[in-house]
């Protein structure tokens, strides 16, 4: 599996807007086991992303899709940057489903 | 609902037997959402584990079941220490079960 633990940074003021985007456009995408929005109680304009996908493969691929394209683009003017972010390699836990394939 | 994201540190040499605490030990707890714990390519002593509860109470509470303080007192001789952990308000996304009620 692969994932990503990332931290975002709205512009002053537009987490919520950036939150609707990435609400409205998470959907079952191919390869994708879990993808978590979170707001940050200590820092008003952050926001966490953790994902896990079956393979980096697909991550990749995902991001060429047409309505994550399009996520992009109504997101990127509230988005004031990216402060943190690392990929992991996920090796279980609870609450994923199973994945089709070892990533 | 309630987020942690953290990253430990085994004793050098030690991952894989946190690991294995770890993955033995997550269950269906009561109040959990989802709980992964994933390596870091990039370190190799690493853990990262990202979890998601109904609520915070739901997550103190597991701390005191017994399966739980048992999983922590096998792990704690490998763990070096805690690098890194903040709390989180996951409001949505994909791969979530739906919450049995608002965290």
């Amino acid at each position: 599996m692969y994932g990503l633990i990332g931290k975002m940074r709205a512009a002053r003021g537009q987490r919520d807007a950036v939150m609707d985007v990435l609400r409205e456009s998470t959907a079952a995408l191919p390869g994708c086991l879990s993808y978590i929005i979170a707001t940050d109680p200590a820092d008003a304009d952050a926001i966490w992303v953790t994902e896990v996908w079956t393979d980096q493969a697909s991550h990749k691929a995902s991001l060429q899709l047409p309505e994550v394209q399009a996520a992009i683009a109504r997101a990127r003017p509230f988005i004031a940057g990216f402060e943190f972010q690392i990929e992991t390699q996920p090796v279980g836990g609870f609450g994923l489903p199973a994945p089709e394939k070892a990533g």
